[in-house]
């Protein structure tokens, strides 16, 4: 059995099979075709955050494939008052087929997977989002022939940038993270990992230059909502506007995974605009996810 | 492809294709035949406000035509975070097949619907509640030959009068609006109507004077119940009891569309007495949206 | 129709046909068999209270049977909100196939069933936790073969306390209460029962003394935290830890309905122990309902 907890546990093939069985499936659900891959199966789906995409693509997801999703609360659960997560873990994976989480400490869902009997997927924590890789990935492909992108991210060293950079580690293609002072990424978090296609600077222009993608995420957080003023000082200069994109190549795209904060991290003119892919990246969340669903149950006996 | 946004966008005809078409559905379901007419398909519903009645309808209409429902709270999903709505939409379009919305106004799911990539259903504004109508008038229907029936409404102006103005308007009965002075309908968000067919005033003896259908709905709305002693005391004489009802033909049956406050807009005799279908209407709720779904699936291509 | 809302209720034959059935249903499904015996039918799952058993149980269980169920949640629904419990229940009730309630009060519930046009169950109210009886009724013969096992419930008198008593009355087998001074079961609730093989005092050792199985429940209920300090003093000597564990028989299982608080009813090698089949038990909380639910059904046109 096999969980999708940060993604550094994954080999590259193991990431591309995922991938490749996640745009199979698209193409067939663009047909018309939902085959029942994992038909009466359940999943349960844990938020600790409030979240629309993630929700959304994974209860889509999981019916189109034949089963059905959980939609569990921490407001309507009693993980929020206090039951061990060793025992909500045992109690719920004796009832349903796979999990989902979306929680704040990535220690919690290892703790959950450690005690789970069915696949555990990480929805989201503030170390790592590797699922959003998967759709960014597949985003990238669609619309980007050259399988070796040299991939710009601008702003704050956080949990997308965690998932790229180990993304980056597994698949060897040259990414570019450029953060303000103060920002920079956990590098404990990256440990083990060969980083040695990946270029760390507190400088955007240098890291978009020539990009084939520039990627951004929101740095006024859920939960950091009062530091924002501070992080509008601090951001200065790491906007995605259009200077800062006409660096890249001419036919780069923009990836955000949303939700945007237009003005802040990014230029109404470029999420808008013709480079803007953000709402495919937002639609590969659900077949990502399908794949990634599938290619678990998969190795469910091994 | 069509939304459902205030009843004005339909035609007479389309709105009798509508009713006709739950009225085939609800006597297949009575035979207990659940025909997949929506077959894998999924309505996102989203609530900004709670209910009871439009949320297990819609969930359980999607699901005996096939599909599936996602309740998507305000709390649960980013728009209550300050996402534009234009975002979300284009987000939650890409993944699911058709969406409702209950909120507060009217233009948050106008925008929604401008950004849809699938049918958006208005499921109650504070201007309209078109869905409701659509019950209402199976419900006449089914307890009355008559289809130019005197429908009178007695009670606030608020989002239930507007809808019944442009169904009368658009269907030709006649209607009679009794509101106290001071809660008048807004005449403005019923410009270019032909109201010619419709009566009013603030007196409710005239309103209901011979009537087939009489209706009323709540004048303490959520939200507005600080107001609720002033309103006591405006809404004298405007309770459907003994006394009201009894002007109305003897065969007239009573309208709610729920939750009713007893000795407020309506008497404990009239609806829990023989003269009022209120649950009949209720149920026909779930009967009606099903009509509803199917129709506008059926114009998604046109 | 029947209701499921104490378990008085229910004769002794009655109680092993929904067991045995519960019981058959689990090898089907152990076998990978889903059986589509409740097909396209809709449970209501009413919740004012938060949980994470009687929530996943019962929305997988209906989905296993084949049908689909709604969590409605004080929150979403207008219940919480005033409206009157019998309109409620005559609106959903029209709706949906079969209510599940998990609230405060046993009158709540008895009121939604007055009024209900379908079947409900009682998921917990403050006087009874039936359905979780029922599942450890099946958890017992699973893992003893002695159909008439000594019980010994050491703990709070609440609603399992009272749940307990119901069942041994009804089964006949022996059941032993100790309870602190003070915490006593309330005998009002048990009127009309044959007790005489329920032995009640205020002596823990006394009761496990030789027991087959020994249960507790935590004594720290939602809502109640503020009391914890004097329970905490009161209930010193009810731990079930191995000093008392010790007493009952060699090959004695220990249940708890969980949520568990280590170091306060149970000790942590107890619940993590051999002779703990609390998982177990947790996961007969699905079949036990499956088992229910399609009993209840097939009780529709009787």
């Amino acid at each position: 059995m096999r969980h999708f907890l940060t993604l550094k546990e994954f080999s590259k093939e193991e990431i591309l099979e995922i991938i490749n069985l996640a745009i199979k499936i698209k193409a067939e659900t663009k047909q018309g075709e939902l085959k029942p891959y994992l038909k009466n199966k359940t999943l349960g789906m844990i938020f600790e955050k409030s979240s629309t995409r993630t929700r959304v693509s994974f209860e889509v997801g999981i019916y189109q494939l034949g089963g059905v999703g959980l939609f569990l609360s921490n407001k309507d659960i009693q993980l929020g008052r206090g039951e061990p997560v060793s025992d909500t873990a045992r109690v719920i994976s004796r009832m349903v087929d796979m999990v989902m989480i979306r929680t704040f400490s990535q220690s919690m869902i290892e703790e959950f997977a450690k005690y789970s009997k069915v696949p555990v997927i990480n929805g989201l924590t503030d170390e790592f989002h590797p699922i959003q890789l998967l759709a960014d990935y597949m985003t990238m492909i669609e619309h980007k022939k050259d399988k070796n992108p040299i991939v710009a991210y601008v702003g704050d060293g956080n949990n997308m940038t965690h998932s790229w950079a180990i993304l980056a580690s597994k698949l060897g293609f040259e990414l570019r993270v450029a953060t303000p002072n103060g920002y920079e990424i956990d590098s404990e978090l990256l440990k083990n990992l060969d980083l040695s296609n990946i270029k760390i600077s507190n400088n955007p222009k240098e890291a978009v230059a020539n990009a084939d993608v520039v990627t951004t995420d929101t740095w006024i957080s859920m939960g950091q909502e009062d530091e924002k003023e501070k992080r509008i000082k601090d951001f200065e200069g790491f906007i995605v506007d259009n200077s800062l994109m006409n660096l890249a190549k001419k036919d780069a795209i923009f990836l955000h995974c949303l939700p945007a904060y237009r003005g802040k991290e990014v230029s109404e003119e470029i999420i808008e605009g013709a480079k803007s892919v953000v709402f495919d990246e937002a639609e590969n969340r659900l077949h990502a996810q399908k794949g990634l669903m599938v290619w678990l149950d998969s190795k469910r006996n091994n």
